[in-house]
C-alpha cells in the first residue's frame, strides 16, 4: 500500500545555484549531499514534512538528467516516488490495471532502498517510482533511508 | 515558515480516465471532486500522506492547464504548492533572495486558502505556489481546507 510520497526528484542543471536558491529563497535546508555514479548524477537532499526532495544534477550526457534537461533547459519536475509497504505487490496492482513497467522486479537504488519505476506511457506523464526500505520493517516508508 | 508540501497539481486531459488510475493502479481513493470556476477546471482530489494530489483537467481553452497541456500532451506535475504558517512572510523572504513573483499579495483560492506563485523562470522550472489556511491558527497548513 502506498503510505506517502517519499520523495520528488528534480533535475537541475547547477547543483550549487540551486540549492542556494532552495535555502535563501525557500528557507530550507540542505541536509545531504551525494554522488550516485551507477546514476551520472550528484544529489542534493532535503526535508519538507515527510518528503524528501531531491536535486538532481547531471555527471555525464548519457544520464537520464541529462536528456530531461534536453527537452526542459530550465530544469523541472523529473519524478515522483510513492513510498510503498510492498513494493512487489504495488507493481503487481499497477501491472495488473494495465500499466508498463520499466522494472518488473524492484532493484536496490541509492541509500538501501529497494526501488522501481512505471512507465511515464503508462501513469500519464508523470514518471512514477515505487520505493520501500530494504529491510522494510512495516513502518511503511523511507523516512529513515536518507 | 514552509511546514510540508501541501499538494501537488497535475494537468490531465481526461480527469475520469486519470483518477481511475490512480484508484486501480496506485490504490489510492479519490476523495472529492469540484469545478473551480475562475481556474476553469475541474478537480479530484486524493490524500497520499500529509500530500493532496489534485489531478486538473481544462474545461476551457484558455485555462492555464489547457496551455500547458498544449505543451505536454500526455500531461504531467504542473506545480507543486509549499504550505506555509505566514505566507506574507515567504514571499518577502522568496523577493528578498531575487525570486520574480506571479502574486506580490496573496489571494483566495479554492477551499478557502491563500494562495500565491512563484514565476517559474525564478524557480528553475518548478511552477511553485505557496499556501496557507485563510484563517490560519498557527498549526501551519493545509490538511483540513480540502
Amino acid at each position: 500500500m502506498i503510505k506517502k510520497i517519499d520523495h520528488l526528484g528534480i533535475a537541475v542543471k547547477n547543483l550549487d545555484e540551486v540549492v542556494n536558491y532552495y535555502e535563501k529563497a525557500l528557507g530550507l535546508k540542505c541536509e545531504k549531499r551525494e554522488e550516485v555514479a551507477s546514476q551520472k548524477v550528484r544529489v542534493a537532499f532535503f526535508s519538507v514534512g515527510e518528503v524528501h526532495i531531491e536535486l538532481l544534477e547531471p555527471t555525464d550526457p548519457e544520464s537520464p538528467i541529462a536528456k530531461f534537461l534536453e527537452k526542459n533547459p530550465n530544469g523541472g519536475i523529473h519524478h515522483v516516488a510513492f513510498g510503498t509497504d510492498n513494493i512487489e505487490a504495488q507493481l503487481q496492482q499497477a501491472a495488473a490495471a494495465g500499466c508498463k513497467l520499466i522494472h518488473e522486479k524492484p532493484f536496490e537504488g541509492a541509500a538501501n532502498k529497494l526501488v522501481a519505476f512505471l512507465h511515464p506511457k503508462s501513469t500519464y506523464g508523470v514518471l512514477t517510482e515505487f520505493c520501500m526500505p530494504k529491510n522494510n520493517g512495516g513502518g511503511g516508508c523511507c523516512c529513515s533511508s536518507h
